[in-house]
C-alpha cells in the first residue's frame, strides 16, 4: 500500500528495545533484505538471512536484539526480541490506513426496505440493497453493492465488503468479515428423479455463521435443506469454497481455496484442509483432522487424522506410495523378468 | 426458515391418513428425530431410526402407516404410505413462504434501455441493468442487481438471483433459475500464439440455456467462439462450474459443483457429473454416464460408462486399484525378495 | 452472434484470392460444413473434412486456393491461402459489431467520487461505484455495476466486465480486459495460530496487473501481504481461477479455468497451466512449464519442465505409470504367484 512514515514514527510503532544508526528518510514500503530499495523497511524473519543484512539498502531495518553489525550511513537499525512482533505492528497499523474507519451512515443510493433494522453506527455503502426485515448489527459496514436479503440478520462490527449477497434469512454473528462477491444462502443442490426429470427439492434451511468467521471472495454457501448450514466460531474460508446444504463446519477451522463440500457432512473443531481437496456428503471428519491439498475424502475420519491423496490414505501411506509409484512400469518389468526367470527350464535345473 | 404453522394448518398440508394423538404447540421448525425440540416437526424417513421414534421431542411425528407406537402427551402422530412425501409437501409449502411472489413492475432504481421489452407480468428488482434490445418474458423475476446485456433473451417464469450476469445476444429458456453471481456468456478463453504473445480469437458466439435448467451460485459459462454453448433442457448445475466455449451439455444432466469443461465437448443426455471433475476439451460423454468426484477424462466416454480417477478408468478397476495401491510400497519389497531369492545361488541349490 | 451481412460485404472483409459461384443470401451465421444452413458461412479448416464441401448447405465457403471443385447454384466459393486466416478476419469484424465501442462518458447512476479521475474518452457505466482517489486511464470502458476502489489505478483501453470488483489500491495497466465478477485485491488467507485461534495476519500489500493481460469471470487474485501480486504483461487467467498472496506470474502465462495457487509463488515467463491444477506456496516454476490439467505441483520446477499427476512426476514418466496402473490388481495377483512358486518345495526340487 502507499504510505509515508517519518523514521520516528516506525520507531513509535515498533517499539523495539534498542536502536542503532540513524535515516533521514522517509519511509514508503516494505520489502524482503535483498529487495529493499532506500526509503523501504526490512526485517531478518530467519536467522538464514543474516548474511543479507549488510548488503541490504533498506533505510530500516529490524533486527534481533543479539545482531552484532553495524547499520550503513543513513540506515537505521532497530532491535527487538522479535522482529516478526515489530513487523507485525507495522502491518496492523497499515491496516488501519488502508481500511480507515467509515463514517457511519446510510448512502444516499442504497435501497433499504422501510422495515429494515440498521444502527445510526452501521456503514451501508452505495447501491446496497437491505430487503424488508433484515437487522444490521452496530458498527457492520455494508460495502458498496452488497445485497442483504429479507430477514437476514448480521451481527456487530462485520464487514461485508463490495458485491457480497446474504440471501433470505441467513444468520451473521459478530466480527464476520466476508470478501467481495460471496453468495451466503443460495439453495443447496438437491433433486428427486421423477420419470426422467430431475425435480427440485425445496431448500428452505439457512446459513448460520457463527463469530469471527473470515469467508473468501466468490466462495458459496449454500442454505441448508429445512435446517441449517452452519459454520463455526473462529473459522476462516478462503477464495472460491464450495459448502454444500447442511453442512456443519466446527470451531477454528480452515479450509484454503477451492476446497468442496457435497451436502450433509460435518466438521469437528480445528480442521485443516488444503486447497482443491474435496469432501464426500455424509461423513464426519474428526478434530484436527488435517487433510492435504487436493486430497479426496470419502468416508468419516476419526480425529486427528492426517490424509492426502484421491481417494485418502493416511498421509505417511500415500507419501511412501508417491515415494515408489514413479518406479511402477519398472516394477512390471521386473515381474515380468521374475517369471521369465522362474518358467524356464534351466532356472531350476 | 422462520415460520409458525398450527398443528391443524400442518395435518392440511400433510395431507396424513391417520393421526394419532394431538398437540397445542406452534409448528416453528424441521428436526431429525434425535435433535428436535417441541415446536419442531419430525419424520420417519429411514426405517433404521425407528428406535429414535419413542424418545424423540418433536410435537408432530410424520410416520408410515404400520407403524405401531403410541404419541407422548402432547404430541402428534401423522401417519402416511411415505412419510418423506409428506415433508415433501410441507417444504414445497415452506418454499412458497421463504419465496412469496414478487410483485410485478420495475424497481425505479433499475437501468432500464428504452427499447427492453417487460412485460407487466415481470419483476425488475432494484439496482438492476437491463441493455438496449433485451427481452424478458411473462412474469420473469429478476432480482436485485442483475445484469442484462445488450439483444439478451429470457424465456418466462424464469428466476435470477442477485448480481446474476447475462452478456450480450445470450438467450435462456423458460422457467430457468440461476443463483446468485453467475455469469452467463463472458468470453471463451482462445487464442493463438503469434510472435511470443497470445493474441485473443474473437469469441462471437452466445450461451442458449433450454428450459428448466437450474445454475448454481458464481458459475461461469462462456460464449461460443462463433456458434452456442448449449445447456439442455432439465440441467442442473451447481455452484462454480465452469463451463468452457462451445460445449453443448444434454438434457437433464446434473453437473456438481466446481466441475470444469475446456471447450467444444459434447455430453448427452442424463450424464452425472461429481463435484471437482474436470473434462477435456472435443470429446463426447455419452448418455447417461456417471462421473465421480475428482474425476479427469481425457477421451470420449461410451454410453453408460462409469468411471473414476485422474486419469480416469472404468469405475470398477478403479476402484479394484484403490484397494491395493495401499500396499504398493509392501509389493516394492516382495518383489525385492522374490529377486534375491531367485538370485541365490542357494534357492536353487 | 445476430447479423446479417450481404455476400459484398463478406468478399470484402474475407480478401480472398479468387471466388468460385455467387450468392444472393444475406449472410447471418457461422457454422461448420456439416452443420451448416442456407444464409451461413462455412469453411475448410483443416483437409480430411475435404468430403463435406460438396455437401455443405452453407451459403459460402471460405476454401484453400487448391480446391477444385465448383460451388452449387446460389453457392459462393471464397478461396484464399489460409481459410482461417479468413474466418479470424470475419470473426474480428463481428467482434466489434458484438462489442460496439461504448460512447464516452459517466452514467448518471454511477457513484464517482469527487476526487476520481476520469478522462473525457473513458465510459463509466450505470451502478458503478468509484471511490475516492481512483484514476481511470483514456478510453477505459468500466461496465455496469463494476466496483474501483480507493487510489485503485486503471490503464488506458481496459475493460472491466459487469460487476468486476477491483480493490483499493490496485493497479492495472493498459488494455487489461477483466470479466464479469472478477475480484482484484482481496485479502490474502494469512493467519497465526494464537491461543487457540487463528489471529489475522494483516493484508495490506496490493495486485499489479501488467499491459495485455485478460483475466476470466469471477476469477479472484489476492492482494499481497505487504508487497505485491504481480501479473505479467500478456499473461491470460481463465474463469474461477485463484491466485494467492504475493504470487508473481511471468509474461504471456496461461492459467486454464479453476487453477489455483497458494502463495507467494513464482512463475517465470511462457508457463501454461491446464485447467483445475493446484501450485503449492513458496516455489519456482521455471520459464515455458507445462503443467497437465488436475496436475499437483509441490515442488520448484526447471525451466521447460512438463508435469502431469498429484503429486506431479515429469509428463512422460507420468504417462507411462498410466499406461500400467490399470493393471496393478493383476500385478499383486502375479506376485502372489510368484512367490508360492518359489516357497513350493516341488519348485525348486
Amino acid at each position: 500500500m502507499e504510505f509515508s512514515l517519518s523514521p520516528s514514527e516506525i520507531i513509535e510503532i515498533i517499539q523495539a528495545s534498542t536502536t542503532r544508526g540513524s535515516t533521514t528518510e522517509m519511509l514508503h514500503g516494505i520489502a524482503s533484505l535483498q529487495a529493499a530499495h532506500p526509503g523501504e523497511l526490512s526485517f531478518l524473519g530467519n536467522s538464514k538471512y543474516k548474511p543479507e543484512v549488510a548488503a541490504t539498502a533498506a533505510s530500516i531495518v529490524l533486527l534481533p536484539l543479539d545482531y552484532v553489525g553495524e547499520p550503513k550511513p543513513n540506515q537505521l537499525f532497530l532491535l527487538l526480541e522479535k522482529p516478526s512482533l515489530g513487523l507485525a505492528r507495522l502491518c496492523g497499523r497499515l491496516e488501519q490506513m488502508l481500511w480507515p474507519k467509515p463514517t457511519p451512515g446510510i448512502h444516499t443510493t442504497a435501497v433499504i426496505a422501510p422495515d429494515a433494522q440498521i444502527p445510526a453506527s452501521a456503514t451501508i455503502g452505495p447501491l446496497c440493497v437491505i430487503e424488508s426485515g433484515a437487522v444490521i448489527g452496530e458498527r457492520t459496514h455494508v460495502q458498496a453493492q452488497a445485497f442483504i436479503g429479507r430477514k437476514a440478520r448480521i451481527g456487530a462490527d462485520c464487514w461485508l465488503k463490495s458485491g457480497v449477497k446474504i440471501a433470505t434469512e441467513c444468520v451473521l454473528g459478530n466480527r464476520v468479515l466476508i470478501h467481495d462477491g460471496a453468495v451466503i444462502g443460495a439453495d443447496g443442490f438437491g433433486y428427486e428423479f421423477v420419470a426422467g426429470r430431475h425435480q427440485k427439492v425445496p431448500q428452505v434451511g439457512r446459513v448460520v455463521i457463527h463469530d469471527d468467521v473470515e469467508i473468501g471472495a466468490n466462495a458459496t454457501l449454500d442454505r441448508a435443506r429445512f435446517s441449517e448450514t452452519v459454520i463455526g466460531e473462529g473459522t476462516k474460508i478462503d477464495n472460491l469454497v464450495q459448502v454444500g446444504h447442511n453442512v456443519v463446519v466446527g470451531k477454528h477451522c480452515l479450509l484454503c481455496a477451492q476446497v468442496g463440500f457435497a451436502g450433509s457432512t460435518t466438521l469437528e473443531d480445528y480442521v485443516v484442509i488444503g486447497g482443491q481437496a474435496g469432501i464426500a456428503g455424509h461423513i464426519t471428519i474428526g478434530r484436527g483432522c488435517k487433510i492435504d491439498g487436493q486430497t479426496g475424502v470419502n468416508s468419516s475420519l476419526e480425529p486427528g487424522s492426517s490424509v492426502k491423496g484421491s481417494p485418502c490414505l493416511p498421509y505417511s501411506v500415500e507419501q511412501r506410495i508417491n515415494v515408489v509409484r514413479k518406479r511402477l512400469p519398472e516394477l512390471f518389468k521386473r515381474v515380468d523378468a521374475l517369471e521369465e526367470a522362474l518358467n524356464k527350464p534351466s532356472a531350476n535345473a
